[in-house]
């Protein structure tokens, strides 16, 4: 058997998220029934990490055993004329035996677009999020500098959520302006379910005035998801890159 | 009665081109759908031109009479709020009675992209012609050059074409390149129907070395469709703006 590691892109907003989930569209799903029909061979895929419904990929990473002796080059070719066009496969490479996708991952980048508009273009609609109050920038940037090192992020995951270690350690959290868009660059180690855009909707709170980046310390410590602010919409959200060993 | 002037964005893939048919999206259609809605008036816009069906614009202006008492600012919101993510309105202004989007526009520019690569990004693949062959981008540059100027461009539009005078000046027409993609911009005083992208469908002969650039002025001059290239693919193409006298 070999095991190919595919680096996937995807428009999230037709979809129900990364995971496979009966009777609805997901990118896995799309890729495992494709790549199963162009094999000849059940698939089954390992994703780096799910992404929730609505949200976007440009570096998803995954894995998967399979007996077809097809070279890289033309299974890159003769999937992405299956696939639909707002899921790639962008990359196929062999992998050494043992790799796997999410156990091996190492830090994952996230991207949160935010654009400051009465109008948004329809270009960019349905990959920003768009905010008509003013927003103080500078206190965003010092709110999001806080949340860099190693916590634990109970208070920006759900209640409900069933990871039991929650400490992440996040090595990069940063707010970018060009013109009106803001965006909001975090690299972590792992991310809990909805973390990153916890961490926007907290941010945003500090933008509008309503935090001050001395509250993210106290945010962490109180181990309390009602500390945080709210889930910001899937919509801005977009994985951008897996990292692996030998990227580090 | 105002007359008001629109500018309107629109992500094409989804509709059969701007001008209404029974039946089907278009962009006109849903523009005159929900503005009627809204206003509680008929009303019925004229657009600067027709788009095809698939091709996007970022500038297209139309106009319209209304008795509403609505301030542009509010109506600019309003309206954004029930037209479809895809199709936004960017501007609405106050305009002379007597202005007309068709009849006053002086000029109007298109943008076409191509990129070559094996595979495309998913937030790309709506807006862009993908090429694998090797394109000479010096060559698409030099018969590019050639369109411009004052010409009978029968030899560009279907042979069923009704319009009577097919002279028209192309101001600009140039190539750009960036990394793998090409982009074409095109301005004239009016395009007849498929003329951007029979232009382009023939530049990519001339990069493709199956058309010279001397080629381009005998292909003017033989008024035959059959003289220029295929038609390229809607999906690269964009309205970028339309020009007026004020604005020349």
């Amino acid at each position: 058997m070999r095991n190919l590691k595919i680096v996937v892109g995807y428009v999230g907003t037709g979809y129900a998220g990364w995971q496979v989930q009966p009777g609805r569209a997901t990118i896995q799903g799309v890729l495992e029934t494709e790549l199963s029909a162009l094999l000849g061979e059940k698939v089954r895929i390992a994703g780096a990490g799910r992404t929730d419904a609505g949200v976007h990929a440009r570096g998803q990473v995954a894995n998967f055993p399979t007996s077809t002796r097809m070279p890289v080059a033309g299974l890159l070719l003769a999937i992405n004329a299956r696939l639909p066009e707002d899921v790639r496969i962008l990359k196929v490479e062999e992998a050494p035996d043992m790799f796997h996708a999410r156990a091996d991952a190492r830090a994952k980048e996230y991207r949160y677009r935010i654009v400051r508009a009465e109008v948004v273009s329809p270009f960019l609609a349905p990959f920003v999020l768009m905010v008509r109050a003013r927003l103080d920038v500078g206190a965003m940037r010092e709110a999001a500098l806080r949340l860099i090192g190693r916590h634990d992020f109970t208070s920006f995951c759900p209640t409900q959520c069933r990871v039991d270690d929650k400490v992440r350690t996040v090595v990069g959290s940063e707010i970018l302006e060009t013109g009106d868009e803001i965006e909001y660059r975090v690299r972590a180690d792992g991310f809990l379910h909805h973390m990153v855009r916890t961490f926007v909707g907290t941010l945003l709170l500090a933008g509008r005035g309503r935090l001050a980046a001395e509250a993210v310390p106290v945010i962490l410590k109180a181990r309390d998801r009602r500390a945080a602010g709210p889930v910001a919409p899937a919509r801005g959200l977009i994985l951008e890159r897996v990292f692996y060993e030998e990227e580090m």
